[in-house]
């Protein structure tokens, strides 16, 4: 069991708390059972440390991380609680599965067979909130998204916080970072993508948006929106309608709407519900 | 201007931040700019303690105080914090809109006219936190819902958190607290509701569920969804699918691609969006 909390081996794993520990390394620091476990059935956990508690709890977890030659340690709460306080007695080390992609690799990547254009794809300009950032990760799981791309000062994707936010939606969908959205536009569109706008100042309510296409929705700033040049530069700018009194919706919600709209008019099938 | 964080004024504020406090005076704490902008353009400020600095910055929240009869003070930044550690500058003691209202009373009020029932009702059944039950209320409002129901050792929908959550939402929405949904289904099929519990076990989706009936949602805890009860007490069980590897979508997702299926399948017109 490991217990000291001062070790040498706790000071490596705590590098990767830190942007550029988790870029010299490409690995990452994966706090929780549920993000655990999405990394280990991904086959990424290098190493997993965990109470004997939480180690009883989720067997799953260890038992993926054993199947795809990954280590597991019995650690001491003192030892999981020295790396991180958001760990619930479970930490990893975990190979990042998109260190080093590039925008063309997301984009060559999620393409189902050559010449097939790729389906649908969510960028953010600007999200500095983790949380949400690892929530919109979730929500573009969930509705089918081919490729998500953190542009322009977003919030790191690959923090911990953003990780633990997507409840391991971060290790099923490519994950990229980019600069400004003005320098993305061309390449989305010779992917086949057209481009749309999430904005209240849209001029097309999203129940009459055309989403049948393969398209690659911009979502902006939680208190500011998308940038002028992202509007502009758009195919189509498409508001959630109110219904009520609320100024507004937050950033998860709409771009939860917005993501199943396109899920929608794609007319696919849902996939086969995991069992828990 | 107000500046001793030891008195009397802010002990009797500090009262509301507790349950006890609100149910004693109908009055709520309500914490920050926005929510406090929605409370006073509701008319239902009576006191506002504010910064010079956060009086400058949003002015038309001490306008709209004013306008309605209520007081605002200036406070020193120590003051506001005494008061709050939440508060952005500016709190404000508020008139609670449903202080003592029952579901009874929630569903009487939310008829348009005498005889037309309710259009779309939302129910959450121990929902635990409070930033996820502010959260939906918000959700609830823009999808132009009548009526939310906190039922079965849900969050007090009153504490200073919902509020803040629900980005002032609360004021614009009936949300009333009651016992367990089992007691709860016959109330509302009185008043001409369909009960529609969202939940991963159902047996409909979403884009094939039937909702152009007033329809009374039924939302479960983040964790464990509905129990059992509400399930088997619904008129329907309906799943969102899943078109990637996510598991679920959080509660706030959730919540929201329901209620607005419901809304855009009533066909209502969206509100006219309000001017920033």
């Amino acid at each position: 069991m490991l217990t000291n909390p001062a070790s040498d081996r706790v000071k490596r794993i705590r590098r990767l708390a830190r942007r550029p520990g988790r870029d010299d390394t490409g690995e990452l620091l994966v706090e929780g059972p549920q993000a655990c476990r999405e990394a280990a059935l991904a086959g990424l956990v290098r190493d997993l440390y965990a109470t004997p508690r939480s180690l009883a709890l989720y067997p799953e977890v260890g038992a993926a991380v054993l199947a795809s030659a990954g280590r597991s340690h019995e650690a001491s709460p003192d030892f999981v609680r020295a790396v991180s306080l958001a760990s619930q007695g479970m930490v990893a080390e975990v190979r990042d599965p998109w260190a080093g992609w590039t925008v063309a690799d997301g984009l060559a990547a999620c393409r189902p067979a050559a010449g097939s254009p790729v389906g649908l794809v969510a960028v953010f300009e600007q999200v500095r909130d983790p949380g949400n950032a690892g929530t919109v990760i979730r929500a573009a799981d969930a509705a089918g998204a081919d490729l998500v791309i953190f542009a322009d000062q977003s919030a790191d994707p690959t923090a911990p916080k953003v990780i633990r936010a997507s409840a391991g939606s971060y290790f099923h969908v490519p994950v990229v970072r980019a600069g400004p959205v003005a320098g993305l536009l061309a390449q989305l569109r010779a992917s086949g993508l057209r481009v749309v706008a999430a904005d209240a100042s849209g001029s097309v309510v999203l129940g009459s948006a055309r989403l049948s296409q393969p398209t690659a929705w911009l979502f902006g700033n939680e208190a500011r929106g998308l940038t002028a040049g992202a509007r502009t530069g758009s195919d189509a700018v498409v508001r959630i309608p109110i219904y009520g009194q609320a100024e507004s919706l937050n950033l998860a919600m709409a771009a939860t709407l917005c993501l199943y709209a396109s899920a929608s008019q794609r007319r696919l099938s849902p996939s086969r519900e995991r069992s828990r």
